[in-house]
């Protein structure tokens, strides 16, 4: 097993346990050290009052993939928890879908500093970042 | 009828066109000039991988009280988006309920800054803040 | 000695080494346990481009009252580091002068939580908000 | 003149304006659309107690930075005002140099999302990323 699939089993194990990400219907879709991507198909479960994706959606879907990156390089046995976020919204969007790609900017054995951007995905394929976030993560022991 | 109604019926016609608090079983519970409090009783539709409730669900209902406090002062026929936020967690909770204040900073023409703080309210009513958020709002007009 | 001047002479320790707060002519009034709170008289030492307080020099009062309050409750042999901050800007003010209130919101052994408030004090004693921040530092071992 | 150079000068002109830049000796180096580029050689007017670039510092470099690179794209007879920022540090240097690169990511009428990435600059020309910042930026009309 590579490092890139035991990377993805990790983060799956996680992912499989958060009510909130299956409620809102994430899909988590690429796992490498030091980045995960995760996708989130529009639906009414996850609007604001004009019909565009929920800002609470956009910053969930970022703390996840950004806190994912950094489960990519925690020691064995820690998973992580978020400290703090900061996020812009660049633009409102309905209809397709949000890809979501979290980064690693420093790894650490007391905090990990990462950064995630959010895009939208036309119907048409187009592409436009609608969300710039910047986190930072604390490793902790595995507690499940 | 009063300010304090009228901002009431106001936010309470955004609340309803949420699909996404309605999904999370947010509560809107009081509404006056620069103020909204929100409440999110524990279910495992908002949880995270300890069985916590997901730092996702945490802002999504820290963005919306401190819009919904920006809502009330903002002009008639306007409404609010978020423009960004940054949100420092200060622990993690399960059961019991997250009680949300959202207050105007600074209300304003271009720009409402506004302060929410989240409190975990344990079964035995002991409250303990788990959040807080500083968050820049931008009047916008009212589409729908 | 009692904890308040103990944790005045330890936050005066650090003051007195940090040569770009005596370039900008910040003063150090006020240090309580988990509180600090400093001064900084107009010059054209800390202007920008309009004549007001420069937000570099707001910013840098903020975070070192925030960083002062948390190195009050640090343990001993410990100082603090800046992690992150975040500051949002109410107004811009030339002339008189800023208090810098620092508050510590949740202590810590691996992080703690602050937040400021930047105040402008005019000729006539009047006092408006004009910055607010939210802060995570880290204890490290002191090394000097 | 091209549209670099005019840039080069409109922010030129602003940065002469600042008082508390010629104090702590930085330099501007680069100005291109949506661009801008500020050196801060070490000195120890701008120490922290560590001896190290003190956090103000690189604060007041990274939010200058990215206000030049937004007043790039400000419509004229405009300028603009920094609404807010947020910060991560990445690491304590000392001699050597700080490299500041402000970028627009959306530029707009009412508001400006900049970035800026800073870099020390070792006496070895080693560069490692320091510090992180996001930005929000307001036209204002220049009065001045």
């Amino acid at each position: 097993m590579n490092t890139s699939s035991s990377g993805f089993d990790r983060v799956a194990a996680s992912f499989e346990r958060q009510g909130m990400l299956r409620l809102m219907g994430v899909e988590l879709r690429r796992v490498e050290p030091g980045l995960a991507e995760l996708w989130l198909p529009y639906s009414d479960k996850i609007t604001q009052q004009q019909g565009g994706f929920h800002g609470g959606a956009i910053g969930t879907v970022a703390d996840v993939a950004a806190g994912y990156a950094g489960l990519t390089v925690a020691p064995e046995g820690m998973e992580v928890v978020t400290v703090e976020y900061k996020i812009n919204f660049l633009g409102n969007f309905n209809h397709g879908a949000l890809r979501v790609v979290g980064k690693v900017t420093k790894p650490g054995k007391r905090l990990i500093i990462t950064t995630a951007e959010v895009s939208h995905v036309g119907a048409d394929g187009k592409e436009t970042v609608c969300a710039l976030m910047q986190q930072t993560l604390m490793p902790v022991p595995k507690i499940y």
